[in-house]
């Protein structure tokens, strides 16, 4: 039995049952422990599993999370069972590396400004508006999302610089560097963007000391996981202006607190995590779910798309 | 003696005089006849020139015109005097184009409800997001700034469809259509954007008509001249959601009067003629005058860059 722990669209349940007519679906809104219990296949956004509910899912053998991040999944208890998990990395692609455009496009051309004149009918041409043509950019994480962001910027004459833990090529990046060589590269950089995921290594990656590296000017971009800066060492950076903007779609603590500085501060643009929100998100999910389910059931086990690595956290 | 009608950067004049020990130039502010009686070429915002001007620059050989537009220059007089004019058309087509992309990521984004939640204090989530991403595009003037425009969409996975006088294949359009054809392709557009020069045929050219051909949720963007719509025609367009918004640099009058009905529609973008505006952009007019007046001391005088057919007006 194929147990949702979310109820999709009806037009996608309809899709599935009638691509799947032999197999048994439960979709829920809740995670029952007598469904759990018969379960062999669990599909989750990932927030809402326990380790009592692994140990009461004793005939589980593969777990689909429709997200990118399993930060929330009792990820040693599924290990220990030797559970596989596949996600739905590579969906947030589209609509993330979109979002990520759009507000470096909107930091360069002045759209906050933009907006507010026209709120005050003020017809103003004394913006300051730069190109984005021959800018640098860092891009922390040039997976699957990284190198879609990396495609966009090269198509603007970006140069686009990629970190990550091997510092190994990667599609789209005209350099790459390791995580302990980040410094290196900061300061010639324009753009810092990070669509990093929350593991061990990454968290509070990025330090007081890569902020002071970077230029003055620079527009730092959180569009991974919150873990990755203190929420103070953003605060000093953009106060102290040793950076010129930053733009977060993810926060140490979500929702963003109301009593929160970021909110208010000038050279701040808050998101509140909304950068893979698309129409097509399910859809998309079930797209990959779908061809990932056949595979199972002819014994194709280990031709999954979009294995997890439970150590790595990605 | 090579006159211009306002006084550039520093940098960029030294660079002038020095490129060119042996011309004689004269930097003004304003346009001085016993200067011009002398002038051989004429370096103008397009802006400042009359009749009368023209018809006191007896020595008059060429006019450099640093911006795109020609619709306030003497076109007349000139013609009658045989005299060329070229122009900088081009480089406006990498602030331009940036500008339209930003200005559509934004509409597709949502970009300003998340500008307005966060002066609010508020982490919602419940934006309608949609994606760039398949989508279709018509674009009115697929020249240097439209093709731009269309290089860059088509990395958005946009499909684009070109309209100007002749129908003719134009770089990054899938397809071409003749003004007069417009109304047929109106139907499959998610975004309509023009780019358009002030000319007898681009008039009005956008009808009532037209925007009742369009979706109910398609995205309007005027970037070209205001001379394309009528203002009652668009904020009819608007009002009557005819369409679903709308974004313009460009409008009938300019400055946009303080009272006009646009500022203050929900669906529609005001935006102060400023999509051109970069920081690079006399450094760029510099770079097409400084070979353009080597061939002409050559003698070359047929190879200039940018000539504008007067008739035409563009």
């Amino acid at each position: 039995m194929i147990y949702f722990t979310f109820d999709p669209r009806p037009d996608l349940k309809e899709d599935l049952l009638k691509s799947f007519p032999n197999e048994e679906f439960v979709f829920s809104r809740t995670v029952e422990n007598t469904d759990l219990a018969r379960a062999e296949i669990i599909v989750t956004y990932g927030e809402d599993l326990t380790e009592a509910h692994i140990a009461t899912a004793k005939n589980l053998q593969w777990i689909m999370v429709a997200s990118a991040g399993i930060e929330k999944m009792p990820n040693a208890a599924i290990a220990a069972r030797g559970i596989p998990v596949t996600n739905v990395r590579g969906i947030h692609k589209v609509p993330m590396a979109e979002s990520v455009l759009m507000h470096i496009l909107a930091h360069y051309h002045s759209l906050p400004q933009i907006y507010q004149y026209e709120t005050k009918h003020e017809w103003k041409r004394n913006l300051k508006q730069r190109e984005l043509f021959g800018s640098t950019a860092v891009i922390l994480g040039p997976g699957a999302i990284g190198g879609e962001i990396g495609r966009l910027l090269k198509g603007f004459n970006v140069t686009t610089i990629g970190c990550n833990r091997s510092g190994r090529d990667a599609a789209y990046m005209d350099k790459m560097v390791r995580f302990d060589e980040l410094t290196s590269v900061l300061p010639a950089a324009d753009i810092v963007v990070s669509v990093l995921p929350d593991t061990e290594e990454t968290k509070h990656l990025m330090t007081a000391q890569h902020f002071d590296a970077m230029k003055d000017t620079a527009l730092f971009m959180n569009f991974g996981r919150g873990s990755l800066v203190e929420t103070n060492v953003l605060i000093e950076a953009l106060t102290e202006n040793k950076i010129g903007a930053a733009v977060c779609d993810v926060f140490e603590t979500e929702p963003l607190p109301v009593d929160s500085p970021l909110w208010d501060l000038p050279n701040m643009t808050v998101s509140p995590h909304v950068s893979s929100h698309s129409s097509r998100y399910l859809e998309r999910s079930f797209a990959i779910f779908k061809p990932n389910l056949e595979k199972w059931r002819s014994g194709n086990h280990e031709e999954l798309e979009n294995f997890v690595d439970l150590t790595l956290g990605y």
